[in-house]
C-alpha cells in the first residue's frame, strides 16, 4: 500500500507552496498521490521507462482490422529502429523504453472458436509483464501494439461490465461503419461462447485477452509490489487492467490513466473503473504515447511540490482571512 | 501571416507517417500549425521563452481579492528569486524565464471612477509586451501576475460579449459567495460607466484592462509580426487578447490556448474567441503555468512530426483499403 506518512506529510507541504490552496488543480493530488507510492515527501519523475508490448491475435482472421495482421511484427521492428511515435517521444522527453514484443509467430487463438489463451501461455505473459520492468524507476508507462487488440478491448470490457459488441465496438484503427458494426458481431460472437465462463481477473484474461493485454495486467501487478506509479494509455491498456479492479476495487490505486483516447469504449471504461484521464486530446494511437505525454504533467507536479518556496520561505503574505 | 506551403507540406508529411491516419488526434494539428508559423516542414519546440508580466490594480482598493495588494510585488520578488510554481516549471522543462513587472508602485486607476489607465501609459504597457519577447524563440508563454486581475479579466470579458458582472464574476484565487457577489457588483458599476465607450481593442483595454494585460496583447501582436507561436495561459490571460479577437477574427491565429482554468469565465470566453483548451486540469494559478505544462504537448507534436519514420522508410505495410 502507499506511504500515509508521506501522503499526510506531502498534502501538509503543498498548503506552505506560495499559491492559492487548490490553484494547481490536479497537480497538487498527483504530487501527494506519487509521494504516497514513492514513500516520499519529495517524489522524483526523473527516471522513467516506457514499455510498449506486442501481441498477435487469432481474431483477425475475421477481418476485424482495416490492418493486416504482419503490421504487429513490421511495427516493432519499427519500435526497435526508433522510428515510431513512442520512439520520437522518448527521445524528446528522455524515457527509456522497452520494447517487448510476445511470440508474435503465435498468434493467440480466434476467440470466437475458444479461449485466447492456455493457462500456461495467459500465466507466461503475465510473468513477460512482470520482468519487463526495471529497477530503479520512478514511474513507468504501459503501452500495447498488436493488430486486432481493439476488438480485444472491447470484448473485454463488456465481459466485465455488460453490454454488447454494438455497444462497446469502434473504429480502432480506422474501420467505417459496417466494418465497426461487423466488429460488435465477433465481439458478440465471442461473449456467447465466454461470458459465463469469466470469474476472476485470470480466467477473464485468458479467454478474452491476449498477449500484450495480460503482459500490461502483469506489469501493473508487479509495479504494485515495488510501488512504482503507473501511467495507464489508451483503451487497449486500460481494458488490460479491468479485470483487476473488477476483482479489487483499489487494485489500480498506483495507477492514472494518462489520456482519454477517441476509442469510444475509453471513456466509458475509465469512469467505469473510476480512473479520470489527464490529457483529452483525441489520440488513439496506443504505443503509449498518450500516456508517455501525460508523464510530463506528472513531472510538472513533481517538480512545483519539491522546488517552490513557501509563504515564510519567500516573505510573502499569505491570505487576509 | 502563416506559411501555406509549409503548412501544406507538413499536413502532407502527417499523412505517410507509420500510424493510422489522425491516430495522433490534436498533435496532428498542431505540428501543422507549428510549421505553417515557424515556416517550416519541420519545425522546432526547443528555445522556449515563457514571459510572466506582473501589474497593480487600484480596484483592489474595492476588496475584489483576498490577498493584500503587495502579494503582486512580494511575487515578483518570488519570482526572481525562483521560488514560484513557474520557475519550477521553467527550470523541469528547460524554458528560458522573463519577469517583467510593470510599474508596481503606480496601480491603475480604480476603474469604477474612471478609466484603468491613461492612453500614454496603454501604449507603454503595450510596447513593454512586445519589448520582453527574446529573439529567436521557438514558442513563446504568455503569462501574469497581478492582485485583482480576474476582476479586470471579468470585467472586459463582459463588455466584449455582453452580460452582467454575476455573469463573469468567479472566484479568482479563492473568494467565497459573499465575495464572488461583491466582486461582481464591482465589475458592474465599471460597465456601467465604460461600457458604451470601449470602442475598438485599444479603448477597451485602456478603460477595463491593466498593464500586465496590455503587455500581453503587445506580446501577442509583437509575435504575430515576428510569427512566433504563442501558448495563451488562464483566463487573464484569455481576456487580455479577447479584444484582439473581438476586433480581427483572425488575430489569434498563432495563438494556442494552453488550459482551461478553474475560473469559470475562461472556459466561456475560450468558446466565445474559438480557442479550444489543450489541458483541462483544475489549475487557476496563473504565471503562465497552465500554458507552460502545455508547451511540453507541442514538443510531443513537434517530436513526432519531425523524427517519425514513413510508411516506405520503414517498409510497414499501410491499410489494406
Amino acid at each position: 500500500m502507499a506511504d500515509e506518512a508521506a501522503r499526510a506529510a506531502a498534502r501538509e507541504r503543498q498548503t506552505q507552496l506560495t499559491k492559492p490552496p487548490g490553484a494547481l488543480g490536479r497537480l497538487e493530488d498527483l504530487a501527494v498521490w506519487l509521494a504516497g507510492w514513492q514513500g516520499t515527501l519529495k517524489p522524483r519523475v526523473a527516471r522513467v521507462q516506457a514499455v510498449v508490448f506486442a501481441g498477435n491475435h487469432g481474431v483477425t482472421a475475421q477481418g476485424v482490422s482495416p490492418y493486416p495482421a504482419n503490421v504487429t511484427a513490421q511495427m516493432v521492428a519499427n519500435f526497435q529502429a526508433g522510428g515510431a511515435a513512442i520512439n520520437a517521444m522518448a527521445e524528446a522527453f528522455g524515457y527509456g523504453l522497452t520494447v517487448a514484443p510476445l511470440d508474435l509467430d503465435r498468434p493467440t487463438r480466434d476467440f470466437t472458436t475458444g479461449p485466447a489463451m492456455s493457462e500456461a501461455e495467459t500465466l507466461h505473459a503475465l510473468n513477460a509483464g512482470a520482468a519487463a520492468l526495471a529497477h530503479d524507476n520512478d514511474v513507468v508507462v504501459l503501452g500495447e501494439m498488436g493488430i486486432g487488440n481493439t476488438t480485444v478491448a472491447s470484448a473485454l470490457a463488456a465481459a466485465l461490465f455488460g453490454g454488447t459488441g454494438r455497444d462497446w465496438a469502434g473504429p480502432g484503427t480506422g474501420l467505417d461503419a459496417a466494418g465497426v458494426s461487423r466488429k460488435a458481431d465477433v465481439i458478440d460472437a465471442a461473449l456467447a461462447l465466454h461470458r459465463d465462463h469469466c470469474h476472476g481477473a485470470f480466467e477473464t484474461l485468458r479467454r478474452l485477452g491476449g498477449r500484450e493485454l495480460a503482459a500490461i495486467a502483469g506489469a501493473v501487478l508487479a509495479a504494485r509490489r515495488r510501488r512504482i506509479p503507473v501511467v495507464l494509455d489508451g483503451a487497449v491498456a486500460t481494458a488490460a487492467v479491468a479485470p483487476l479492479a473488477a476483482a479489487t476495487s483499489d487494485a489500480l490505486a498506483h495507477c492514472v490513466a494518462g489520456h482519454v483516447s477517441a476509442e469510444p469504449a475509453h471513456r466509458r471504461l475509465l469512469e467505469l473503473i473510476g480512473l479520470p484521464p489527464l490529457l483529452d486530446l483525441e489520440m488513439r494511437l496506443g504505443e503509449g504515447t498518450g500516456a508517455a505525454l501525460a508523464v510530463q504533467i506528472l513531472k510538472a507536479a513533481a517538480a512545483t511540490h519539491a522546488h517552490m518556496a513557501t509563504f515564510s520561505e519567500a516573505d510573502v503574505s499569505n491570505r487576509d482571512d
